[in-house]
């Protein structure tokens, strides 16, 4: 069971202009098999599944908390993904836009620029998202998903439960685990150099960080579990996160070394005993916040008439049916 | 963001012994496109998506706060598959078992019975997944899960993102949302016919009914919107919740009559501008509640030690790293 | 465009009772990548992207013609699924069935035979579904079709676009067709040996008198167009029709030399062009029918209230809409 | 069975000139989830599938009836996307082509414009599909189908059979129906503001005014049965087809009340009792006329050599074979 | 480039009867996410796309070094999937058995028993297949690949190029490997449990030592590369080879201090640079060897006439051609 | 088992600079349905499940032998994948870049032309990655492989195990092969035409060399078995490999002619029965060698240090270690 806060777990700028390209790369992040739907998906069930809790306590509710930090990370990629589409074609109302004969081409053909700044058309027929330097990026964003985020990955593939390993043996799934944020990483990494949009890197700068959290917590709990010193490995790939700047940032605040606790009562009391010691990248000490983060509100994402999103009520048909209804 | 609550939203008994077939059933509802894997998923990412807050706040609200929800659904079907898989096989420590001449069987051949009862083996070399009668059900329980629950339907296809409708237009989702709410019920209600087992059908029934909840929610929010009377569809199938012994139960305590908040704050706070008046079914008048439903533990899954679920350290080894590394 | 008559183009015996493992077996030949919905949609999609139709007139009519045929035989294999399909499971109404007190199980549990002969359940709370060694043979049949065929293989997996090629090249797309046909001629006798069930064998038999007129017809065009004697590489595989007493029965009726016409008109009248001359096993003359075959009315398939299909409308619910509505 | 007739439903403009980019987005309308392959196939076999057929024979015939247009849409489709690709690329028969010194390059690199208008080449060696801004926004076209239309949607995923909704139940399956048709006209109308081209244009205004057609067929069905005032929900979304020039010139004509019969037998008599009664938006009478709708020639879909589509036999090789063959 | 040899890398013994259970269980050693196309195919394309050849060389040498033994390993797989199916249904050559007439039954209904042991049919019309027992196990092995082999796993989901991972980055790619082949071993031991058939366990016993001696392996790369002691996680699962006797068997030989050469050149002359020093778990020598392993031969695979494999020419068509050709 | 060379089956001239476009395209040669992992695949599979080897064997040998060559292939696909995005985006060395103030932009904004010649960044924070004209025609390209192959089609689905057949039936599977290759060969013409690139290009022209070998091989087979004079039916499609300039070379020095030998063994004797006589296109005699054919170097595929490929240990993190460790 669960809370669910209104609220986002990064303050993202809201971004000069409208980016489709870095959107659709964005996408790899959500649904890609090393995508934040994978981690969080993949924790998800290995906490439904755990056998043996009383056994391994700590690993358990380690498990459990960082699943519940991930919904934020899903949270954070389809916030970047809308920010960087809205606008991103002209807004037209076609229920108020004079047409011209039927059949008739717009005057101004191309109505969308890459991209779109301001709406046009006129009293032509409107074509508002037929600039395909924009739509061909990634066609699911127009013709489906009015403009914003969607489960698949960059590439137009959607996510499957295939990309879930969920062993039950615990010394595997922490390997998995460790794994997969580490292949994360590796994804975040790139998709920071498919962009310079501030908005796009500065959630990925925050998903470094944190997914770098994630990383130091399955190396901690593999080492708690057999003495191997896997936090040696790190950094995978071996760029820093202090070389990225946004994310250098927020390790400079501290953010690398705190465990959030993604729950109010005093459940997941263990994890203390796996996140705990000196961070094996900088030495810092690791720290567990009985608290959630704080929140921010969601950036706010208007109206795309061209798209009917979220859509009017057609005056001329809500005339029709008072007519036909006497209400 | 979430708070997430080690609790399960449903008191699920103890069944009486394993029951693999009804697992390999349940998992319909857990990844089939009916699934409430589909379920969370859409509502999750339309209310990430959604334009035009401001315009539509309850309707907002209602789709944030039902998703919300389903994060408590998909916890239940994966107990319940969870709970019917304990035990499926016989519990047989590989590592602690005497073996025989190397490459000699075990002389009792099939260990398990359908479903196995209790561990056998003894001195020769166990097989303890070997009944086909128990593991072609589901294969992956038993090559993969550690008989657990996984993001599968119940014939082995994976939930994938092609499943989420998220179009961005307020009456379109909100059509889609009460039509995949209705195809769940018919899923529900045909898993609730695959078995007789008891606690597969408590959950059920508790599905039924929350279930039925969101049938009715999306159906009066179509109502405010457009002044159809959609409820008068209900219920599809045209079979009550009323004939489901588990379910009927539950709407007798009103259970079907309750929209739950999953958030402690004033957030969330026009969703009775939806949720009022009376139930298209009974009559009985509709109430919000500003508090999540009660929880209740989750059930024990034991180690299953001949899927090395969770795994002991093997103390040989143990023993070898001791002398190697003088630990 | 098309006419569609409410007819089936073979006219199948009534089963003496419900198969579920035979109608499992035939899906492959539905949605499999050699099944029927395989040769219907390659040949419609190569008939609507026909380049070149002037030049190559007569090979553009034989494959919309055999397109066209194709269309029937989906509707011989979901016909002869349907058949196996019903009565599976008890014919139980669970509305108008009395209920024990809430979570009570009925007291005979095995309500199911394989297959199920007769309704039962009496006063307990029936589980008509609840056979898994009749429902675990192909689950979607349970949980999702209500006991009819659908477009996914004899594995469960869902037929799939990547089955369709449409190269454009006239000699490759022929090619393709014979060499598919052939495959579907394989997979057609090996689910002939998967059941000795006379519902199933009728329609196999009848396909693989029909499909062996496409295979000739490709070989013949691709003769035509190259000279090479392609006919001589049949039968593939080597036993002869005449070796499948259904089949060798309609063989005996001519029904391999006749290219039924799927229209009135005049349209396709070059199809004899490539079909005639001697049939390449017995040298029977190929002959062009300016008609389609005689159809058969489609068997009837009864209510299966268990699942709800078609359905009812529950009593009580219209009860309680004439109170509430006042009509 | 069928009678398949060589005409088309929608007479065409041909248009200017190629356009893939359109090509490319009308995709979604073929393959997608909410595309024709879908609404095709899930009537079919829902119509192949009907249970009860007495009990509930004028929505039996509607599905049929419904089922068979659908058919004249995935040629509609396919018309559209093969004129929009005609010619894309230039039009080379290597065969032909003087070839330069092995390796050379021609001397013209960039044959292809976008979209690409005669053939060029000369001497070199040509390369006619090698400008990307042509062939990357939808690979499979050119490496593929030869220009032509593929059962792919938008993003190039195959449409699959888990698109397909049976459930038996008769009242679902109407719901699930109605909801698909709405998808399906949200899908048209973003894929209508993709592209400004007259062809694309005139095709998905025939689709809209006749998926309207399926829409208020299908709401009909659900009030018939139910009593509910499904029809108050239209349209969904709330643009009205009047706005969409090409679709409002064909509901000036009342194209949009009549409901075709796709059969010349007395088939599908009581279709009539749930097409009758005024129109949901503007309140004219519908009609079931008993006849298919006028029909079109197809379209001439000319050579495109470059991609050996439909292929000539190259002459050195006959000349070859007539040698060794002394033929 | 390979030379490939036709012998088989471990010594199976021949099975005491068909076991299609055990083939069914074993194919998702082959196809599964964690089975040997999957080992083999990463390994294979990251040894294609390795940058850096010059700086790396040994960490090239090994990773193609081991990618050549997965061939093995593949071969071995399927070997033994083949063993098992070996007459796992009745052979009948229909082109050689006497008809009764057209559509009667085959007296002796039940032909196949479960396994079956001998041909049966007699004068009545065979159904070879028809055991539902034997045939639904893996439906794919009968209606598809005549008994054997499918690059599919263990329920019947193909293998996929997404199981595939090459970042490129060598850190990544190796932590990706050592994953990996934990995770197949995970697999292997619980695929070794669902069968006590010797023929499936002295295959699986063999692939546990090797696959365990390219987790070692790629071990010793990561510390090579970081130091950290990677070897102190083994094993994963925590259950040693040494407790599966077929395993054991072997590594009393020391076979899994082993590392063949797959090539007889001085390519790969680097390999000791990482495969040196004591093994992880039993402190052996490792130890490079300048030469592949001894081969056996492949088990024969006898014709299974039943399903036309390999198939004769039916003798009534050769007369016809015959004639025919008067050849 | 296999003996793996490190050397490449053709000699690829270098690309004068880097082409992602071509790269795309070439995927398709790769993980498409008619690609190299489908020809390997399907022989690999087909070899495996030979049933009755003594009475077929020539026709074993063959396929065996044609399955390694197949090996070579992805080789050389891959190879031209690489060589054509070696440098596709500006080599920049994050960790040894210095950064400008946290989350300030690159001056330069567009670091990368199409394709990108120079690495670019100075001071700021770069984005090599950042060109959507680029990154675009294949993310996966840059987000997932680092600029290399992998085992996916031109638009990005993966190459699954659907594509493969191995039916058991002798002559089934040699005209399943002989179509496959005709397919292939259809692809490979038109790749060619989708790049100009002479890498591209002298790959593609070796490939249709022989895959035209394995046309005729299986052509060969066909008719050995049948008498059939399949080889009259090529080329498919009709234009001449003496068409392509790049194959025209390899064929005027006989390279069409020659079956290698991937063994160096005495095995595979009996391959000559089928391959012998003249070649059906130009009559040459055919031959097989008792060798593979020349090996030449791979070439060399440098550092993307933008992708962290192979990546370098980061001198802060080494210089941490080493005071932390004291090592």
């Amino acid at each position: 069971m669960i809370h669910r806060f209104d609220q986002l777990v990064v303050d993202l700028p809201e971004p000069s202009g409208p980016n489709p390209a870095a959107a659709a790369a964005v996408q790899e992040l959500m649904g890609g098999k090393f995508g934040e739907m994978s981690t969080l998906m993949n924790y998800t069930f290995q906490s439904f599944n755990f056998r043996g809790k009383d056994k391994y306590r700590p690993f358990y509710e380690l498990i459990c908390n960082i699943a519940a930090e991930e919904y934020s990370h899903i949270e954070a990629v389809s916030a970047a993904i809308n920010l960087l589409l809205n606008g991103a074609t002209p807004r037209i109302d076609r229920s108020k836009t004079p047409m011209g004969p039927s059949g008739k081409k717009a005057k101004d053909k191309k109505l969308a620029a890459k991209p779109a700044a301001a709406p046009k058309g006129g009293k032509g027929n409107p074509a508002p998202l037929s600039d395909p330097n924009v739509t061909s990026f990634y066609p699911y964003h127009f013709s489906g998903s009015a403009q914003t985020a969607l489960p698949y990955d960059g590439f137009g593939n959607p996510w499957n439960g295939s990309y879930v390993t969920s062993t039950g043996n615990l010394k595997m799934d922490l390997l998995h685990n460790f794994f997969l944020e580490c292949g994360a990483r590796a994804g975040k990494a790139r998709v920071y150099e498919m962009t310079d949009d501030p908005t796009a890197r500065a959630m990925i700068g925050y998903l470094l960080v944190r997914g770098g959290v994630h990383i130091v917590a399955y190396a901690k709990a593999l080492e708690k579990l057999t003495g191997a010193d896997v936090g040696r490995l790190l950094p995978i790939p071996s760029v820093s996160n202090k070389q990225f700047p946004e994310a250098a940032k927020l390790e400079a605040e501290g953010l690398h070394t705190i465990m959030w606790k993604w729950n109010t009562s005093d459940a997941f009391a263990e994890i203390g005993k796996i996140w705990s010691g000196p961070h094996p990248e900088d030495g810092l000490e690791l720290e567990v916040r009985n608290e959630m983060p704080p929140g921010f509100p969601w950036p706010d994402f208007p109206e795309e008439p061209q798209l009917c999103a979220p859509g009017d009520i057609d005056p001329d048909m809500l005339a029709h049916y008072a007519r036909k209804l006497g209400t």
